[in-house]
Parts: structure tokens; C-alpha cells; sequence
């Protein structure tokens, strides 16, 4: 998606450690005609997939996953990464490795949420090394459920997460991927 | 808001500990299009505020936050339950107590995303002691903008913090107000 590249190059900034800020329009201050913009680009995507639910995990692929499951008129489902009090009876849960936290969490969703009948389109801001997508593939399939692909706001294609998971056959769409980036410079796969 | 009222009787499940499950709706599977419809009334109550901006905390007051913020068409914030390395420079921050999870954390925004320009209106699913207001509104204060009040799905009312907020001269509005709960019923006030 053209404009979301042509944001990315204006406002992102290449941090440390392969980090991009994008705090400013897409993960801790978000703009909100543009992601329903985003959204209707996956919604376009999946449109003929028969979504029953969309998938994310706390926090920053909420507000992205709110507005794509919007679209298609159905819920929006969130793994959370920690046990806490209000999530009670059965989960399905994964453990997780952040690329940004350097660490490992568990996520968790209740079991009551998913069943064997749903199309599950998943969703989140990032993709790296593909271990959130994988831990949340991994929830889904626990489930008996499908997984109909996954919806990506900004891949880091030099990473590899992405590509290993089409390798698989997953269907991983993203709206951005960036092929290197350092200080100097983002490029895009064209 | 009767329908919410009438959704909690329906689908919410009163737990040990004060805690109201509305996972199936609200809080972990999300409801989109009632979600819509509850932030048109949060619209509808603030539209004459000149709200320039939505500010929130993760995670589960992301999606409400998401829907109120678009219909003003302004940016949605969310301040961080911890420092992570995707947020740099200077931060907005305030020690909050969760009564959820019985422990505190730090809420931490930006300070780049916040400006006395700001009329900032605060958005959470739950209000029960007021600790996380209390903080968001602390953050809003330090950036020197301005709180034009605060929108929240499900008040405890019998915890006293939204009415604490209120004698204090904090516009708070709820679109459900419970005065009592246990296993055997809930009410609302009137």
C-alpha cells in the first residue's frame, strides 16, 4: 500500500536494534481515518474468505484489528499476555519470544471465544520474526478453528518471519514490507 | 445506556473479588458494531467539547477508545503500562494501582503526542476506584492540555471513584453505572 510506504518514509524513525518508530500515527498514537483506510485494504484482500472472526494480541494490534473486524461485521478477539483475573474457565494459550522486549509471555485467550466452526483472519501491527503469528496460528489450530491468513500493517521483510510462514502455505498479507532499513534509509519490496 | 445495561444482565458473570466478566462483549471478544454504537453515544454527550484527542491505556480500553476517536475524527492515544523500547525520549508518566490485578504499574505516553493545545477526552472500559483516571488525567495535566471529561463503558459506582471524580469537578460520564452486584443479580443506578 503505497500510502502507508509513503508515511512510513515521513514520519517513522529507524531506532537501535532494528527498531522502527512509528509511534506517532500507528501504534501508541494512532490515526484513525488512516487505519480504517488500512482496513479496507484487508477487508478488500479477504473479502471472499467468509471471516467469522479477526484475531489479534494486546496491545498495539488492537485499534487495527477493531477496524478490520468493523468491516467484515464480526467480533474482534484479542489474546492477552498475561493470565489475569478476568479470564476465567478454559484457555488456549502459546508462548510467545519478543523480538522488542527481549523476552518470553504467554498469550491466552478463552477457549469459550473460539470454536471448531470459525474462519479466523488474524491481525496485528508488526510482523518480524513471526513469533506472535505463530503462537496466535497456534491458538487457532488448538481450537479446531481455521485460519483463513493473516493481515499485517508493516512486515520486516529482511527478518524472514513473514516469508517463513508463506513458506507454510499461510496466507500473510502486509500493507508495508520493508526490505532493509538503517538510519540513512527504508527500502520496500516491490 | 438501557442496551448495556440490558447486555451486562444478559451476558455478564459476576466473579469472586468484585469482578464483572463481560469477556464475551467488551473486554476480550469484542462486540464491534454495539462498540460503534456505544461510542456514538459518548460522541453525542461530547460533541460540544472541541475534543482534539482520545486518550486511553492498554489494553482493553483500546477498542472503545478506537470508536469514540473516530467518530471526533481526532488521533487516538494510548499511554503504555510499561516503558518498552519502542517508546523514546520524554514521557508522560503516572504510578497507577490496579485493583485487577492487585499490584502497580507505571502509565507512560510520550511526551511528543500531547500538547497544551490538547482538549484530550479520556476513554476506558471500567471505572472502579478511579486509579487509572486518575493517572490519565494526572498525564493530561503535566503535558499542560486540557481534560474535557471522561467516557466509560461499565462504572462500579459502589467503589466511589467516578463519584469521588466528580465531586473533584471531572466530568465523567458512564454509559452503565452498577450500585450493586453478586451472584445472585446486578443493579444499575437510576
Amino acid at each position: 500500500m503505497l500510502e502507508l510506504e509513503e508515511r512510513i518514509l515521513r514520519d517513522g524513525r529507524v531506532l537501535e536494534g532494528d527498531v522502527l518508530q512509528v509511534g506517532s500515527f500507528l501504534n501508541q498514537q494512532i490515526d484513525t481515518s488512516f487505519t480504517i483506510k488500512m482496513a479496507r485494504e484487508v477487508h478488500s484482500l479477504f473479502s471472499g474468505s467468509s471471516v467469522t472472526k479477526v484475531l489479534t494480541i494486546e496491545a498495539s494490534g488492537i485499534a487495527f484489528g477493531f477496524a478490520v473486524a468493523s468491516l467484515f461485521g464480526v467480533p474482534l478477539l484479542f489474546a492477552k499476555k498475561s493470565k489475569s483475573l478476568n479470564v476465567d474457565g478454559t484457555v488456549l494459550s502459546a508462548r510467545i519470544h519478543s523480538f522488542t522486549h527481549g523476552n518470553d509471555y504467554q498469550a491466552t485467550v478463552s477457549a469459550e471465544y473460539l470454536s471448531s466452526e470459525d474462519r479466523v483472519l488474524i491481525v496485528d501491527d508488526f510482523l518480524a520474526n513471526g513469533e506472535a503469528l505463530r503462537g496466535l496460528i497456534k491458538i487457532v489450530d488448538d481450537a479446531g478453528a481455521s485460519v483463513v491468513g493473516a493481515a499485517i500493517e508493516i512486515e520486516k521483510g529482511f527478518q524472514g518471519g513473514g516469508d517463513r510462514l508463506r513458506r507454510e502455505g499461510i496466507r500473510v498479507e502486509s500493507l508495508a514490507i520493508i526490505e532493509s532499513m538503517s538510519e540513512s534509509g527504508i527500502t520496500f519490496r516491490r
